[in-house]
């Protein structure tokens, strides 16, 4: 058996032990994780840890560096995504559905995990923490993989875990980190063992996970976002709005793009060019947009379709709020889209009428974030629209299953003709 | 524009209105259909554009004459689940969370349909009013292909769909029959347009399927389904469920392909044996079931894995409840596996432990269907984990959208040492 088979069939079983024991073991180790994320000796290690990464890192560009170094207000926000999580009911063996198909024949469709997750990840140890504890309130084992940049820090916070689920009675084997990248291609290239592979990271590094596995992806995708100032946006909202969502992470997916402006709404397109500018942001308009602010680059076609991940955005009039949803449809990747508008109906269209993940009134694009949303983190962000869409929580990490409880039934004795189904929902 | 680009074009605009008309409408579609489709006229109109295929197939083997051949229980059932469906909640718009991130920031996570459905399907007319039904109910527009041979009975059904759809003010192009295979390859080929492509047939045309379409399928997969007979197991009851799972329908998904049992339950396997072999069966045991069976043939190493899809069913012996799951593990498709015990215990350990979707016990596995399990029919039967597991019927075909509602709120006014989140379900 080679190494990564048998790592993940220790998964299998790992997570087996993890999902069928009670739901208070599995609060039991969130509520460790949390106490001990937050403990002064156990933060000091992990500390030490994260020092000894960036000490090796001096070569990263500062970006890097930022999303590679933790600090005690890091270790809170882990810790505090760890108590959401232990604080919320525990979703495993929920009955979703129960319904009589006839006397003494039951149906029940039950919430279960999907098994055994592989999460690919890129610098940001942090990530380690929030995926674990989602792992664990869904009843999966993980297999992690971060950046090697960050390996001295994963190590560290993944034996964190471990000890966690030691406490609560649970095997450490639910919760493993690959050593390196030849480990994590030989995974990929399995045909069965890990139910999702979620892959996070960039563009290029997510194409790379979703070309090589063999087993179902979930990828962290492009996210093409805009901000559309309706003619009765307010200039000051619109302003904050549209800078948060464009620097406060000019390289998340949930940052904006593009910006779409209407005739009336010149007011609100100013206050937003000269806030964007006033903190370095370059701007590339389209023809009308530049006939009012002559200053800005010449947009292209190609920039309608990009992700900048930097601080540039592109700015485009539109003919009317119709005219902002054929742009969306055409060029949003179905990520987060947000309008900015005191008209209620206006807004109120918008959110009818968009086709996306996330689609916002009145607020930055940032908000897209389990976090944020109190799902207490997120595995990634989906932008399809099968299974899980938008930031991935635990019900992402759900599935379930058909139970039927008969006494002998057999088919070939319902149908038009014979006995009827009594489908009575108890 | 090519053809079916503008088709999709039509089917995405259709679908957009089918989904923003009110509930009542497709329920008044729904009825529409059900009356239509037991109405004289229209049966009369159906039956003979179904004659036409009939003489046509002149040279096609009896079991697809059967499916191909429409008759008035068969109508009357594609009625009844029309009128399962209306009498349905139309479940769009529901809301699956509703969260106070702050005061006026409210998160709403509601349902919505996926958009535009491809289903191709084989010879089975029934399929296609089952289908249109199932989409008409989700909000969804629908491309249907079915099999040539059924042609002239596709045409008219689909007729009776679309002017069930007018009737009620809604769009005839929500429901769309693609014209021949060249169309369907056209469509599979686009990279976006369709939200699912649903792909219902043989292995082989599954399989084709799949590796042509650039947009997710769900492909109806292949189904090797066991049943365990427990030491307890009833002998009449076990041969009963295992007849009823092997004889009824032996090219269906569900059909059963292996038996399984444990010393202690001769009683059962001999009479499960009498029954199959009165009624044609052939069966091939493994060499601690031949010892027993002399008279069986030799199962080999492929038959654990087989799905044959005829009157043949391999045998095995296990050591008990344990070797029983392991072999599941190892050869089953994770479709449908039941049980037969009147240990209770026994049997919810498997229906905790088996991981498929359908898990039964003393019930026939032909009961995994969307129709019996009161779902109004089924799109297909998934055995992925993702998105949807079993019989898909109108839930496999939803999403939803994470709709933020704010009043100027950024991401920077929160976190650590900031505002907190309230995250207060409402």
């Amino acid at each position: 058996m080679s190494a990564v088979v048998e790592r993940v069939q220790r998964a299998i079983e790992a997570g087996g032990r993890l999902a069928r024991a009670p739901a208070e073991s599995r609060t039991r180790a969130l509520k460790a994780l949390a106490t001990a994320l937050v403990d002064p000796e156990v933060c000091a290690r992990v500390l030490e840890a994260n020092a000894r990464d960036l000490a090796a890192a001096s070569g990263l560009a500062t970006p890097l560096v930022k999303r590679l170094k933790l600090d005690a207000a890091k270790l809170e926000t882990m810790a505090d995504g760890a108590r959401q999580l232990a604080s919320r009911a525990d979703p495993l063996g929920d009955v979703l559905a129960r319904r009589k198909l006839d006397e003494g024949l039951v149906l029940e469709q039950i919430r279960c995990p999907l098994g055994v997750l592989a999460v690919v990840f890129e610098s940001r140890p942090d990530a380690l923490a929030q995926i674990a504890s989602l792992a664990l309130r869904s009843g999966n084992a993980v297999l992690l993989k971060g950046g090697r940049e960050a390996a001295e820090s994963n190590h560290a916070l993944a034996e964190v875990v471990r000890v966690a689920l030691e406490r609560a009675g649970l095997p450490a084997d639910a919760v493993q980190l690959l050593d390196d990248r030849a480990e994590v291609d030989a995974l990929l290239g399995l045909e069965k063992g890990v139910d999702l592979v979620v892959a996070r990271g960039g563009k290029e590094f997510v194409e790379h996970v979703r070309a090589r596995s063999r087993m179902p992806v979930l990828a962290h995708a492009e996210g093409v976002c805009h901000v559309f100032l309706h003619r009765s946006a307010d200039p000051a909202k619109a302003a904050r709005i549209v800078v948060d969502s464009k620097v406060t992470y000019p390289a998340a997916c949930n940052a904006v793009e593009t910006l779409l402006w209407e005739p009336g709404a010149e007011a609100a397109l100013d206050a937003s060019v000269a806030a964007l500018r006033s903190v370095g942001v370059e701007l590339r308009g389209d023809a009308a947009t530049r006939a009012r602010h002559p200053e800005m680059t010449a947009a292209t076609d190609a920039d309608w379709d990009c992700e900048y991940g930097a601080l540039i955005l592109s700015v485009a009039r539109v003919a009317d709020l119709d005219g902002a949803l054929a742009h969306i449809a055409r060029h949003g990747s179905q990520h987060t889209e947000a309008i900015v508008a005191e008209d209620r109906a206006a807004a109120e269209r918008f959110l009818a009428e968009v086709d996306a993940a996330c689609v916002f009134h009145d607020a930055s694009t940032r908000f897209a974030d389990g976090y944020r949303f109190g799902l207490g983190g997120e595995v990634g962000i989906g932008t399809g629209k099968l299974h899980a869409r938008g930031p991935v929580g635990v019900d992402g990490l759900l599935t379930f299953r058909w139970l039927l409880r008969g006494s002998g039934q057999v088919s070939a004795e319902y149908g038009p003709g014979q006995k009827p189904f009594l489908h009575e929902d108890l």
